[in-house]
């Protein structure tokens, strides 16, 4: 028997292994069933100029693919682009049936569906869409949508609003657990940006690293924002990922410059955190915030055009998770 | 069949009507329970000078208590204060079996359960004790143990840490579900505490109201602290509750001045919550933190004592709570 919502889910999983990986294509994973409805082939999205999903678990799944069945989380793309259309790949693998999430919203990509019936192939399409549409895809989607990057704020803060005790001391206002988690969601970005101050002031390497200082094996790429000057000794330009320093202050303008990424995080300062905040650049917010009161320093987020409450940001809700002590309230924008 | 534990958990729920309003007596639930297992009477802690728990559940009772079985949070007293003691009047209407959750700790009141054995009664102590001790009894049993009432600070804040705009704006930053849970909690207090600088700034009227508007039945002693000038025209002092002022800033001294109280809230300002931080005198803190983001304005909190991030004030996590869009964080201090 053919499990597709079973296979879905193992499309999921494998698709986050291309988070952060996979931009500015959107990051995919593909399950190959043969005609038995065994397991024969998993993958996910290579890096840009490699494979697709649907590509890699052919290759693995190689003659059993014949008459078995493909569940993808995103509609197999019909063009050529740095790579051939994944549809002509199933075809000539003899796939019988087809089943995916998400729609293809790019005109260029679109028409795999189509293409697919034309062949003989069964197809289903929606399977599990809202859960892969909100979750693996939902960066890439918002870029094919916006024309930019999905942008979030993140900072760890006391319980009183604090990032830093007045001397500038903030290692560390979370726990482990809190830091353990900010790595791991790091490991999936496209790219840290942070102000100039920031790293004048704290002097951060802004890599994505395992609780024992190894790491990740993906790093987003780190962004300087501002027009200070930065010392080439600073730990941000050093070897253990890409850098690139944007001379420039305005939201919009960074991101721009950024060119086509889907999924990038802003870590501060409070200056440009604020200007974000005030250009309504801001999608999802993740505060981790500690049972500590500071009472004094530095707060997380400044932006001087509010002057009254009705002036300020409003978010959704999405989750509070506890993480050791500390808790991660994720708020996500109301448009 | 005699249900004890069910019994309890109807004391427990009882005894939540006392709350606020037995002080400084604890707010004591009980049950009695006739010969045969039937719920035949319930009862809490009347206002100082009335009855406790035990007297008005036997009342309610009435004969059905001979032969039966008193259920009570706390162990029944065995002194005369304004009342006789609750051991005499279960022994004057013959019940077989009292069981208790937390032993009294007050040396004035002990000796219930040597007394009530002594005249032949089966008592069975520590039942659901914990849950008893750590609920509705704990900020009687936390000023037995500790001779001041115990102290939560409260605040609604942005989760950027604002409390107002920069304009002074602040109603509202929670929603509907927040503010009602601020005025069920308020409802179960022996006083409000605020800075006379809230008063001047906000003009509140500190009341426990019901969404409607209308006051609950209990109204904690709202208490104005500091040397600044208030008009007697300011609200907090209109007749919906009583008001007392405390011309003091000294935490320890505000807390003398409102004599055998339990269970205090301050409410602010900034200055006056950094006060009691710094002196250690708060035990608990509730924050409710909407998905907002002001970027100016004032913070919760100001304490100039802490300096660096090691003198912040550490507590443990105790639950956060879903409060419509909002967030109730509610931290114990780690002692």
């Amino acid at each position: 028997m053919t499990d597709v919502d079973g296979a879905m889910t193992r499309a999921i999983s494998a698709s986050l292994g291309a988070r952060g990986i996979s931009s500015p294509n959107p990051p995919v994973g593909a399950v190959i069933l043969d005609a038995d409805g065994a397991v024969a082939g998993i993958g996910h999205t290579s890096a840009p100029g490699g494979a697709h999903a649907e590509v890699n678990a052919l290759s693995q799944a190689g003659a059993r693919a014949a008459g078995g069945t493909a569940v993808v989380t995103l509609e197999p793309c019909n063009h050529t682009g740095r790579t051939g259309p994944c549809t002509e790949a199933l075809i000539a693998a003899g796939v019988r049936a087809v089943a995916y999430a998400v729609t293809d919203p790019n005109p260029l990509a679109t028409g795999g569906h189509r293409r697919l019936e034309d062949a003989g192939v069964l197809v289903q399409a929606g399977v599990r869409a809202t859960e892969v549409s909100s979750g693996p895809l939902r960066e890439w989607l918002f870029r094919q949508e916006h024309g930019r990057p999905m942008v979030t704020a993140k900072f760890a803060a006391s319980v009183d609003g604090r990032i830093a005790a007045p001397d500038g001391t903030s290692q560390w206002i979370t726990g482990d657990a809190a830091r353990a988690r900010v790595h791991s969601e790091r490991a999936q970005l496209d790219a840290i940006i942070v102000g100039t101050g920031t790293v004048l002031a704290d002097d951060p390497t802004l890599t994505a690293r395992h609780p024992d200082g190894s790491l990740h094996r993906h790093q987003p790429l780190r962004v300087v924002v501002g027009l200070s000057e930065i010392s080439p000794q600073a730990r941000i330009f050093n070897d253990d990922a890409r850098t690139l320093a944007v001379r420039e202050r305005d939201p919009n303008r960074v991101l721009e410059a950024l060119g086509d990424l889907t999924n990038v995080q802003i870590e501060g300062g409070s200056r440009l955190l604020g200007a974000f905040f005030a250009a309504g650049l801001v999608d999802r917010v993740q505060a981790y915030i500690a049972p500590l009161v500071i009472g004094g320093g530095a707060v997380a987020v400044v932006d001087d055009t509010v002057q009254t409450l009705t002036q300020g940001h409003r978010f959704s809700t999405h989750s509070a998770e506890t993480l050791g002590d500390d808790i991660l309230l994720t708020l996500t924008a109301t448009r």
